[in-house]
């Protein structure tokens, strides 16, 4: 077998075997296969894409890579969530304590911040002493006790997905539906889960700009997810506009602790219990897992819903948020006063120039200024200024006065700042008719 | 400018700026751009394409990485001929001495047979002692004194060609016309040439498989020549059976020889004539070349034929191809007596396996067979046998009765014989009908 013929036959549009895909994917772990053969084949993927089959192979080979946690000692449910992707998503940080909460343990295995979207991580760490890099034994540990906790991905896992997503980092083969699919749920496989709940980010803010492929690519790692045994469900949810009401790292914690409070907008409530509900509704039917409140037994989308709401009201899933903050070394004082969080030195106020309804907020372009403001990474080896960001005070549907304020942004340098606003109001478009509100929750893909 | 943006844009199928292009090539030259990514962009530009005037853009980039043959101390038409590479096609080594006793110059610069074809320099080293690593000095001194002198690709030449060269060698990414076009015309246009004819190859021993797609690279290298002043004409050839009645180094060498002295197979009489009578038409209408025979100056490519026919007949071309291979240190007693050049210790009859007419014989799988027997190389730094290849007895057409001799194989060892022959017997079709047999030019393009 040579890597050449490998390549070639893809190129040709040809469907390659599981030995064909396992010589290449292993000879370039190992080193025998050079980099540049092997960013030729991803090149070649992105343009003639993979078969399901294909597909299906080349995860179980780069989960295969690495090891898979054993979570076996824990008896409970193990069900995560994982996102696309998007602009203000800090969904995972509620999400992982609400399901404690309820009884599910989350093993969550969280990412960084590239390009205009941001990472659970880098918005964990704005919590003074939070530690992201604690071990697996260690996570273990909080699983057991706590039943939630976020660290970043390991050595351990699916060390081919790692090697080739820095590839194709660099070589403008990220977005191959094939390559995004076998990317993440090799990852999200190597977890030891009894379910997985995908929220695939459809819009402007998205790797996904039409709901077509959203539903494609969820529809490939659905069918990736329950043929590896994983019942797997994905929804399809917004991001033609961000989610919630900031954009930035340690103002997103802010929200965060507000939402577990009680206090959250509208979009970001929604999106959250209702992936939330599908994570039970997993654990349900394939853990024989019971949801009850108030003595009885919940069942449905919409009970559960209604159910993690109230564990919202009664502070049990800030009290896991507390324990989690407690146990991976992060400041509890900062979490119950949030203004003690990093906060910035300059502040601007973005405001309309004309009166209307606010059209359109190009969730791309937010990320991006937000990037601007220091808040994100251009690449990989950046460093980013937790305190910057925004806060949305208009979103889409919203009435705006002639110069009355759309957006707040915090940063710490005005070198980038009147950058960062051309860029947001780029983005935004104001006009006399209100536009008629799309469901946050586009499709659910089972 | 990021060679990222730039992979990204052409993936996304727009049109390069020169520029962009200049940034890319230049950049992997001086080991900037690291050749992973140079990969990716070349398999982009295999699936993309690129404009006319990119491809352009793209010669002149590797034609300027490098030097110009500086020829101006010759005041004779300086023309060459390119082929793009076939099965058993020897015609440079004949076009040489026979332009050179015309009074054309033809500074040859030529390569070696990669995969089923044959390369002109690994012919010529067959007669003991031919150097082909002669000096640029040497090869002024040869073309101001003899008029023809063949010597391998130099330092100086194109030299982002080259690394490009072995880079799409190992990525498949060798046969996209822009890449072939700027390869070949960046090559041909540092010989410093006032005319050039392209051999563009087409049918089943050529890259190029269909005439459509032969007559689009060839319109294309005829733009590029003519863009940069070297007016050039492109004929298409068949190449869906080999050249002549040799494939292998020193027996084509032998038909050279015998072709030469004016005994030749009637297709590559046609080949080598027409081409030649195309290089004296392009002396005559750009360089005020006359050529006459018998005191009368000829005019037109059948004239031009006939008049290179003649110089073949009175033994000029011959007696200049002595004076070359003796200037490059090649044993003039061996081509005097061709016995004297290599020979293969093992001789093998391949037969018919029954009566009919030869209705096809697939030059990739005759060329594939003449590298099984020693003949060629799998990869650049494999070493050949010279002495290696078969003499095609019947070619298509012919008539065959069974257990008559098609082809005789010669080789040193019986280790790959049997698969030779077995290959050689899978691109054979004999039927009853005799097959119409194409004109062996197809069409000239200028």
């Amino acid at each position: 077998m040579r890597a050449y013929d490998i390549i070639r036959k893809k190129r040709n549009g040809h469907e390659l075997t599981d030995d064909e895909l396992h010589y290449v994917i292993s000879g370039y772990v190992r080193g025998e296969i050079p980099d540049y053969q092997v960013s030729a084949f991803l090149m070649a993927v992105f343009f003639r894409g993979m078969s399901e089959t294909e597909t299906i192979r080349l995860t179980g080979i780069m989960l295969d890579s690495g090891s898979v946690l054993d979570l076996s000692n824990i008896a409970r449910p193990k069900i995560d969530k994982h996102s696309t992707g998007g602009v203000g998503d800090k969904v995972s940080i509620i999400l992982a304590p609400l399901l404690a909460s309820a009884g599910i343990v989350i093993p969550g295995i969280a990412g960084r911040g590239l390009g205009h979207t941001g990472g659970t991580l880098d918005k964990l760490e704005s919590i003074p002493g939070f530690r992201t890099d604690i071990s697996i034994a260690e996570l273990k540990d909080n699983l057991t006790h706590i039943g939630c906790s976020i660290m970043g991905q390991t050595e351990e896992i699916a060390p081919a997905d790692r090697k080739l997503y820095a590839l194709r980092d660099v070589t403008a083969t990220i977005d191959s539906m094939p390559l995004l699919a076998s990317s993440i749920m090799s990852k999200k496989l190597a977890e030891g889960l009894d379910g997985l709940v995908l929220d695939v980010k459809v819009g402007s803010g998205s790797f996904m700009k039409t709901v077509t492929e959203a539903r494609d690519l969820a529809k490939l790692m659905v069918k990736i997810g329950n043929t590896r045994r994983v019942k797997t469900v994905a929804l399809l949810t917004d991001m033609d506009q961000p989610l919630g009401k900031t954009v930035g790292n340690s103002l997103e914690i802010k929200e965060c602790i507000s939402a577990l409070r009680g206090k959250w907008a509208d979009d970001l409530r929604e999106v959250t219990l209702t992936l939330g509900a599908w994570m039970i509704e997993i654990a349900v039917s394939t853990a024989g897992f019971t949801f009850q409140a108030a003595g009885r037994e919940l069942a449905g989308i919409d009970e559960y819903k209604k159910g993690l709401a109230e564990l919202i009201n009664i502070g049990a899933a800030f009290k896991k948020f507390i324990e989690m903050v407690d146990a991976q070394g992060g400041d509890v004082e900062a979490v119950l006063r949030p203004s003690l969080l990093p906060s910035a030195k300059l502040i601007k106020q973005v405001q309309s120039d004309r009166q209307g309804y606010i059209r359109k907020m190009d969730a791309e372009k937010v990320g991006t200024a937000t990037v601007l403001l220091g808040a994100g990474r251009k690449k990989m080896t950046d460093t980013i200024d937790h305190a910057a960001g925004m806060i949305l005070n208009r979103k889409l549907g919203d009435y705006v006065k002639a110069g009355e304020q759309i957006a707040m942004f915090y940063y710490q340098s005005e070198e980038q700042a009147g950058e960062a606003e051309a860029t947001f109001l780029s983005g935004i478009e104001i006009g006399p008719d209100k536009p008629e509100l799309k469901s946050v929750i586009v499709d659910v893909i089972q």
